[in-house]
């Protein structure tokens, strides 16, 4: 059997995030490092296109995060990124300038967590010293290329989310005990429960979140009542009611800890998201500009984050197939002289 | 400095190769696992659409090398896989029903050696004990992707390269002396030299491979004549030449020893493919059906395999973007017990 926990020994130093003026609007938006204060500008950062814009972003995120830790991009033994863009353009344009060694990702809105993981794993293994993980997405980029021309002024169904104009970065390296700790992980498999609608993410997304848990509850002998949060990014409100559903048939009652990014970065039915964020830029600037920091204080001490994924394209839904979803987990711990009892 | 060389102890047990027709044809073609014998049934493999066809074809291949070794799929710790479809849908969905933790990696052609490298670092590093890397293209899907509609007959320029049609997948497990042996690893630094002809993928990807082979000789001391084969995948006739010319302006002789996978899959200008093979599924075949069959052998007793990846998009390209690309790097030894002077 795989196994379905990876012991880490890794450290999460810093992250930088970066929002669109709809974020900004949330009520998140004081808490995010660069935004955009202009409504109606299309979030453009200076450029000329939306793809470029989201790439300007990823670049302005892992700057801030390398100034806050005083690092120069030649630090850098790895970045991990990805987008939501075809072929991840974002990430190869918006990361190209720091001339650091690239591992490009997809993993949809799970990509987050997967760098996250992937670049604990070469720490903790000895490979890397110093990583980065960075991911994406803006709304007006991914509208076109996931749905209609902006122009369109599409109607949208009740269960949809609203992906987020975000970029986040972090810096990882050794386990320390001053810093956010990375030390346990887990890798999704891709659940296909027959969900083809892709207004309705959450849905497709929820067993492959509920999957992971149960195999990192079972293998860690824990439960939600161990943690005091549990964030999925980005399962949105349909998808988190059915999260709630699907682990309580499984035994584990999700409890008053358990949150969601995509419902945590709009104020509904205010903002008019829907069934709340998406994007793989939505639990990366929520776990730069709000877990994080929770957690450096020690106001969380020990928090499970589930990036979860929907794998399709556009293409894939009108050849009929259905939407497989995936769900990558980290457990981050708060530095050990923030812990509670120690 | 980021490290430019990251020592590696894992071992490439086997590996499963599936083509198509073209494939087949050329002069390789004897020795992939399983291939599509029908000329202009536009390698459906009994699926419904190109894209269909090539997620069966990674399911096969990995079907394939489960079977060489006598693994059941949950075995595995995790599967590292990528292709061309936009949000790489091939592997998400070829991979599926095998129920094995998914990794989803965009890195474009470089994308089996970017697999190759992090599953070398999470064996090495004790986070998995087997692992399996898969990629594919299939030349249909990526036309009407990436260029134009099958029908419509687009002319092809002498630098373009022909979309291999093919997938592979290797299982990897601890280092062990009856196997080939992955020693080293390096990770690619995206370049831009300012290519923006999409037909000419080569010269765009070129400059990333002598980045990167400069980086790792002079980290590990080493020059081509070292090696007994360095192969680029894939960089076709014109990005070949251009990278033994950059390579000889940095004081290295490339030598009789280097190739490229693209040159080595088709019999040119008999097979029309112009400048050679390319796609994600060019080197993975190769090195499945080619070159680890002779590690294997000790025909081969230390080679370099570049995997190298063009990270634009059709759209970039029209918003008038150049095209970066990268470099990663493995470097593969034959088992103990088949090195000469042993």
């Amino acid at each position: 059997m795989p196994k379905d926990v990876i012991p880490l020994r890794a450290s999460l130093l810093c992250g930088g995030s970066v929002v669109g003026y709809k974020e900004y609007d949330g009520p998140l938006g004081a808490l995010f490092d660069y935004y955009n204060d202009k409504k109606n500008d299309g979030d453009l950062f200076g450029q000329k296109t939306f793809e470029a814009a989201e790439a300007e972003m990823q670049h302005m995120a892992l700057g801030c995060a390398l100034g806050k830790c005083n690092w120069m991009p030649d630090a850098l033994d790895a970045m991990f990124a990805g987008d939501l863009q075809n072929q991840c353009t974002a990430s190869a344009y918006g990361l190209l300038s720091y001339s650091a060694p690239f591992f490009g990702l997809y993993g949809a809105c799970s990509t987050m967590v997967e760098g996250l993981l992937l670049a604990s794993i070469g720490i903790s293994g000895g490979a890397f010293a110093r990583c980065a993980a960075i991911a994406s997405s803006h709304n007006s980029s991914a509208e076109r290329q996931y749905r209609t021309p902006l122009g369109y002024g599409g109607q949208r169904s009740p269960t949809a989310q609203w992906t987020v104009t975000g970029a986040a970065a972090f810096l990882l390296s050794h386990a320390d005990e001053q810093s956010v700790q990375l030390v346990n992980g887990a890798v999704g498999i891709v659940r296909d429960m027959g969900i083809n609608d892709s207004s309705n993410m959450g849905a497709a997304m929820a067993p492959a979140a509920a999957d992971t848990l149960c195999r990192f509850f079972a293998a860690t002998d824990t439960s939600p009542a161990d943690y005091d949060g549990i964030f999925t990014g980005d399962l949105g409100s349909e998808g988190k009611s059915i999260l709630c559903e699907l682990m309580r048939l499984h035994g584990y009652d999700m409890g008053a800890a358990y949150d969601d990014c995509g419902c945590l970065i709009y104020q509904n039915p205010q903002q008019d998201t829907h069934a709340g964020g998406s994007g793989c830029g939505c639990s990366s600037v929520v776990l730069a500009a709000y877990l994080l920091p929770k957690l450096q204080r020690g106001e969380l001490q020990r928090i499970l984050l589930l990036g979860t994924g929907a794998l399709m394209n556009p293409d894939s839904i009108k050849q009929g197939r259905n939407i497989p979803g995936v769900a990558h987990l980290v457990e981050l711990r708060a530095p050990n002289n923030k812990q509670r009892g120690r």
